[in-house]
């Protein structure tokens, strides 16, 4: 369906509105939205204000017959989920978007699943651009986090345990069946869909983690690549078991070495991996049962052995595990390789 | 020119030392940049932040042959002029793009075009995102300004003086000249094309208005038309004296049409449209003086005379143009008109 809705008319109608409603409950301090050069925020003196900025373009992180809803969901998903790896607690975004014609349903559908999630996250639309061209949606986002509590990837030490949080590797598991690289029972293709689709942008267990972590991430491109930022940051190596990566059950029924390569490797899951000291392992698990989410204790960080950081991959024993069946799997994914 | 970079690498390359520089110098509260999931920003309790989100899109916003340094240049230059429509002073920028491929000649060219505004508003990359995909460059830019200091569209009070910065119609001269819409001698044509290819944005001119002007935004779509968001906001009509529209002397030797439609109407410009009460007036001029940049008053803010905010155009002895002189120019520029 197209329309001839110019760009005021299309920010009012389907996003101003929205977003009245989260900012005029004064949750943050937004002191004006949408309708102006610029969106104007009063940080409180005692926090750090957290930025992070994606970009998601068809075809590279969604298919072009993706749900519209899912997308908007997804689009912010990605942006909190950064906020999370930090500790921030969501302000509110921005939002840039391409489109290539004027589809009211798509944009119906694409900003019920946006704002469902801000909403859910008290986390308004503050401002933004829409222009005409390729479907191009960018987020920034905006959270907040007491000065000095930012969890960086620069603060892990040798022989703090490295964690991951929920499971890893059904995202990469939903995209191998759509790309029919295996065949996924309809069953479990339903299981697991919304981990590729709609993740679940870990906020709580990044607020709880401030003071216990030391270091976070959010899983994007998959574990042990993603984890490599943050031996490079803190000059660290790791042992990683690769028996104790979480999968869900669904990822269990697959072959061992599908398995392997997609809990270690594979992307989208939006997961925080981090790290703690031993004495904290208590209090982490006290937070798994708090927000009903599994935390799993899969390694170590050691000190760092030469000028690359290194992951050495353990079999259950602590055996490191031999290069033939380590290799394929520290390819991890790059947007321009 | 085709790279294997991959995307750490390039952000590396090309981004990443830039900002280093200017984030070292302290120039600003940024605690964090590059390398991490979010950047982190200290505020001053003393300040608001201004946000601003642009995103240009290839053979939309620029020609797919244009000079990548001045693309750098105005894909940033766009933002600052929005913080400069509100009083605010650069703090920093993040940039999500996406690149048809790594062109090296290319990214160096835009990255000087970029990071030489950058460091001249000592305004750093702060973080971002680089993804494979329709060329697509977006930015989000972060000003401060003293709480309570924003000028925001909807000050303007009736009897207030409407003014504009600098001259107006000069980049779509340059468009029409490439559009072969009309010849322009390749002198003229020098002489004017930075008005569309590398805009400057008028912060030191927002900044002085702080506490001055009563609205301002920045003409980006044409003067009329941004015009028109100051009465919506304000809630007030506008009479405008059509010959008082400052022209360079390229524009003033086309046709008088020309004149009329270009400066009136052309967008791109990058200008700031404000209102200030008339005892301004004095204080206003010295700010001209001050900063080599002709500021000129067009008219003058009316109430409100039905529903819908009206712009007068007035011929110079001050009588109302005939509706057939006027109704070609009100047709400003809308993205999906």
């Amino acid at each position: 369906m197209k329309s001839e809705l110019g760009e005021f008319e299309l920010i009012q109608r389907f996003f101003k509105t929205g977003s009245e409603t989260m900012l005029s409950s004064g949750a943050h301090s937004i002191s004006l939205g949408i309708g102006d050069d610029c969106a104007l925020l009063k940080p409180n003196p005692a926090e750090t204000i957290a930025i992070t900025s994606d970009m998601l373009v068809e075809d590279r992180h969604f298919f072009a017959n993706t749900n519209p809803e899912w997308l908007g969901h997804k689009a912010l998903a990605v942006n909190l989920s950064d906020l999370a790896a930090m500790g921030a607690k969501p302000i509110g975004f921005t939002l840039a978007i391409a489109l290539p014609q004027t589809d009211l349903a798509w944009l119906e559908a694409f900003s019920k699943g946006l704002f469902t999630l801000a909403q859910e996250h008290s986390c308004p639309l503050m401002g933004g651009d829409t222009t005409a061209g390729p479907l191009n949606i960018c987020i920034t986002a905006f959270g907040s986090i007491p000065q000095g509590k930012a969890i960086k990837r620069s603060g892990a030490h040798p022989e703090d345990d490295v964690w991951v949080s929920g499971s890893v590797g059904d995202a990469r598991l939903v995209l191998a069946a759509l790309r029919h690289e295996l065949i996924l029972s309809q069953k479990d293709l339903n299981a697991i869909s919304a981990r590729m689709h709609k993740p679940t942008p870990r906020i709580q267990l990044g607020m709880e983690l401030r003071g216990i972590a030391t270091a976070a991430l959010d899983i994007s491109d998959g574990l042990l690549g993603d984890l490599k930022h943050i031996l490079i940051q803190s000059k660290v190596d790791a042992e990683i078991f690769l028996n104790r990566l979480p999968k869900s059950v669904t990822l269990i029924h697959q072959s061992e070495a599908i398995q392997n390569e997609f809990a270690a490797c594979g992307g989208d899951d939006y997961e925080i991996c981090f790290t703690a000291a031993p004495d904290q392992r208590n209090i982490i698990y006290d937070i798994s049962k708090k927000l009903h989410l599994p935390l799993t204790q899969i390694g170590t960080i050691k000190p760092m052995q030469s000028s690359k950081p290194k992951i050495k991959l353990l079999d259950q024993n602590g055996k490191a595990l031999s290069d033939s069946k380590v290799a394929p799997l520290l390819k991890s994914f790059d947007h321009f390789a």
